[in-house]
């Protein structure tokens, strides 16, 4: 197999695998889609067919055979391991952690103000488990260059090749060494997923779960990591997520490119999945929601309002994500049942939520006041619109 | 000298240091000051002189020949270690590290609904250099136990007996056994500040300095660190430096001590510093202020706005913290300078800030979102109201 890292390929979406019917598909080619909102509750960990779609490109179709996975850059000796060497000279690992794109909830974001960018609604996250080796055993297996030398940033690329935006190369991005190499920082080469093989459509057979940050680095169908001094010079690291203030348009936005921050680890964010909007209920009913925080952080509260922010009441949190303290890489649902309104006719009512994590972040009140123009990192208060009737339902 | 951790005493305000008449003293004994807003991004690094200090009780007169620290608890091998001991046994580490008080800007989260606690304005925080052993490596001298033992919490004493508070005991606080023994945590026993011996108010002779979480879990005149299973007992952990949802008050509070965690990482933060409020300026003039995170998180971003949130530019950074990558631990300071506004005639401003960090955190608009009865963490948007004169300054 040859190292095609410069080569530019048309996209062909010939060979797709089969998706769940069930997916709410955002964009069609590449493959964008999320799963229906009540299917993020209804267990701590997400069914892989129930599991939110991220692709750039076709999804390549590799032979586990043949494919090797290339470590290179600032190394002292450069290594080409098969899937077998991943498997079996390096420790095997499993983590419970949530990816999530930095798009979720773009199209919210859109509603106010248009935006560029695959709309998501609030489902562009998901939690599993993964299993594989820690990208720092195999970086000391390279023989990583100290720091000082310049092996600042380590850089991933896919075998999607075809990604429109990156005129045909394949998916790339980095993460920092610091974070590679962090004995607490669990990013792994993972080859399974919810305990069984990476399907192909999440990266068979080898993906980059970088927990804590957001998934645009976790990189699937892995091809090379090579160690650099600068950022991965794709496309996706250099000319997209990235947050601007509200005054950076399409007609300014060149000159602040290089000068802003490519987005990591993940902001304190949270989503009300269950009741959907504009839903009719009967009392009591239940809030069903995920929150979750970046970097590790725990989600410490979800707060619920009925009027507008006005009034909070704490949510019951279904955390099964015990730690260690700063590897909290799993999301948290949350519950909360509402028993009485005060009212005695139908009223329509805002049912909203707002979580805290371990740093004492909250999220932002307004999506007006986080607008950015390619609409990521969208975690203003979340809220549901729906009517409630004060009397109990008639079975 | 006795290990008097049960002993409670009287306060006794007699043999305090001498202090800086510059201060603005919120509280005289036990004394609690801040510095003038403009002392503090005169320099990256705030003189001793300037320090903020925030103490519970009166200060201990300690004499260091015959100090002694102790470390027990979940360890193999309890610790009696002198002064000596600290600076010959273990390597000696500096790090620039920001302290802020969990009540910085408290009188500001006061002035929208009254809260408890000393009152703070925007200066409770401050930027040093610390030089000492590695709280890890003592523990690790002292043959901490596994984890999985129970061995969760490094729980510090410190001698300042009399804290009113806690009926005459001496302030005490815990930090995680994670952060405590994580080797990018920079948790420092240290005997230096700015280069000199520890001055008598910030903890002479040895202090905790825990970098990246709220000050007042970097004890000084520390006695013992105890390594156990249960966080510290002190009223200062149990029943204070918590963040609750603005239904709670002092009525219904006692059911939700215990379920609400204990302050640890500090929030993203920033404050205008000049000009000072309700000045009349003439163009151009600059903007100068500090912008913190916790957990070694960068500041990425300050924005500022002249309209109140509607519009935003960027601040200068003018940052000399250089990582590495989540071991920020200083402040930022930034600038920004305004050459015109749109109006001809004097008119009354609103300078407006706020700081994102690399979690793309930022911070919440209103003090009234996040009020809580401690009046903790109010890191709501910072203003100034300043007249601005369109004409040049007539020198
Ligand atoms: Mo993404
Ligand atoms: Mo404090």
């Amino acid at each position: 197999r040859k190292i095609m890292s410069e080569e530019k390929v048309k996209a062909n979406y010939d060979n797709e695998p089969y998706r769940n019917e069930e997916f709410v598909v955002n964009y069609k080619d590449p493959f964008n889609a999320e799963p229906r909102p009540e299917r993020l509750i209804q267990s701590f960990i997400t069914p892989t067919e129930h599991f939110y779609v991220r692709n750039h490109a076709p999804v390549p179709d590799i032979d586990p055979d043949t494919y090797t996975l290339k470590i290179d850059g600032l190394v002292e000796n450069a290594l080409l391991l098969t899937l077998n060497d991943l498997k079996t000279k390096f420790e095997k690992v499993t983590i419970t952690a949530q990816l999530q794109c930095a798009g979720n909830r773009r199209t919210m974001m859109s509603d106010y103000k248009k935006v560029k960018g695959v709309g998501w609604g609030i489902a562009s996250l998901s939690n599993g488990t993964w299993s594989g080796c820690r990208l720092r055993d195999v970086l000391l297996a390279a023989k990583i260059l100290p720091f000082e030398t310049g092996a600042y940033h380590a850089c991933f690329w896919g075998l999607d090749f075809g990604c429109p935006e990156d005129n045909g190369l394949p998916y790339g991005s980095s993460i920092s060494v610091e974070k590679a190499m962090d004995i607490n920082g669990d990013v792994l080469l993972a080859y399974e997923m919810n305990g069984k093989t990476l399907t192909r459509d999440h990266g068979f057979p080898v993906r980059v779960i970088a927990p804590g940050i957001i998934g645009a680095r976790s990189v699937k169908w892995l091809d090379k990591v090579t160690v650099s001094n600068e950022e991965s010079t794709s496309f996706f690291q250099r000319r997209d997520y990235k947050i601007f203030h509200s005054g950076i348009d399409w007609h300014n936005i060149e000159k602040f490119w290089d000068k802003n921050p490519s987005l990591q680890e993940l902001s304190i964010q949270s989503a009300i999945c269950v009741p959907a909007p504009n839903s009719r209920l009967y009392l009591p009913f239940t809030i069903f929601g995920y929150a979750t925080s970046g970097g590790g952080r725990k989600i410490e509260r979800v707060d619920i309002s009925l009027d507008g922010g006005e009034s909070w009441d704490y949510a019951e949190l279904m955390g099964e994500d015990k730690g260690p303290v700063n590897k909290y890489w799993a999301w948290t649902l949350f519950k909360y049942t509402i028993k009485s309104i005060k009212a005695d006719k139908a009223t329509n009512i805002r049912l909203m939520c707002r979580a805290w994590d371990s740093a004492s972040n909250t999220q932002p009140k307004e999506v007006k006041d986080i607008w950015n123009l390619r609409g990521v990192m969208n975690n203003s208060w979340h809220y549901v619109d729906v009517t409630v009737d004060p009397n109990t339902a008639k079975l």
